[in-house]
């Protein structure tokens, strides 16, 4: 933290203090994983949902991402049936996610995808459709971050959005609040925006 | 202007003065405009291409995108065999262009599409998919920006960039430089990215 901000109230924004106990606003990653696992085991889905994307070690968003995913998973008995570590750009998540796709990777097809955030999204349904897949009737889609990304996809991309304005004006109301606002990380709803992605499996 | 500002050097970057004669650097969107057009008459195509997006009137980027395709095609003798100006945004563009790159519109279907920037550019490619057209084979696409999208759409999307870098220095040439920057406008090229999205047209 700059010495000129010691004696000042502080609030941080969208990261986390590397010691001590100021005062951040950052997004509910965890309950956003649940949300989006959630949003598939009540569509029907059970044991051959996988997981896009490299959760990199020590990564905030990523990990708590999966360790939603996985609680909310284990609360209907099941878990993921794999997870492709690709790196987060649609080129490499389209090669990477082919074989998978396409059925050709061993251990059957997913019945749906959930992907670490919109740009790996981007890249498995390129694949989708280089595999002559159809997204969601044999391939459910959901996503994190609710970017531009996701409303440009088609068919639209079911997305757990990042709460940019919300985050804001918390951590406004935590600095100019009396008293000044309490220390610890302060979590903000991620809201699932709920597009044409996802489906019932195929029977 | 700021009146703070009025007895200190200043540089417009990538905007226009409303009047006067303030240095001024923008981006040379009417080059960009002939080299899109060259990238297509180079590969052999002549009286089937077709613009796609708006152009506002008095939008300075898209009228002189659209005076350097007019001017270079002239070149070769040729001219713009249609423009759909439809909105900006990818789902927009699909529906309107659709019934074009299908073929159902009457008139033919275009050998190429100039895409008025690359997220018109996303659009024209779900069209093209949704009507079993392949980009390059079938169609070729070319467009403006150079933004994260033009890398990350299958094939790579030919795109001509927006010199962002260069405009920043060559505003802080003109700022600090002796004596201080002339007045006028100064264009920065944009350079062409040559990605696999242009081909020659079927024979």
């Amino acid at each position: 933290l700059p010495r000129a901000l010691e004696d000042r109230p502080v609030v941080l924004l969208n990261c986390l203090p590397r010691r001590g106990a100021l005062p951040a606003v950052v997004p509910d990653e965890r309950a956003a994983g649940r949300a989006a696992a959630a949003a598939l085991l009540e569509r029907g889905h059970t044991d051959r949902i996988h997981l896009v994307g490299e959760v990199p070690p020590g990564a905030y968003a990523g990990g708590e991402r999966l360790a939603g995913i996985t609680a909310e998973l284990a609360t209907a008995g099941q878990q993921l049936a794999g997870h492709l570590a690709c790196v987060w750009w649609p080129p490499d998540t389209r090669t990477a996610v082919h074989p998978l796709v396409a059925g050709s990777a061993g251990g059957g097809r997913p019945s749906a995808v959930i992907a670490i955030n919109d740009r790996v999204a981007m890249g498995v349904y390129q694949a989708a459709a280089a595999a002559g897949v159809r997204i969601p009737e044999e391939l459910s889609v959901v996503s994190f971050d609710g970017s531009d990304l996701a409303r440009w996809l088609h068919p639209g991309l079911t997305s757990v959005a990042l709460p940019y304005r919300e985050m804001g004006m918390r951590a406004i109301e935590l600095l100019v609040g009396e008293p000044p606002g309490a220390r610890g990380l302060h979590r903000v709803p991620m809201p699932l925006q709920v597009r044409e992605s996802i489906a019932a499996p195929e029977s």
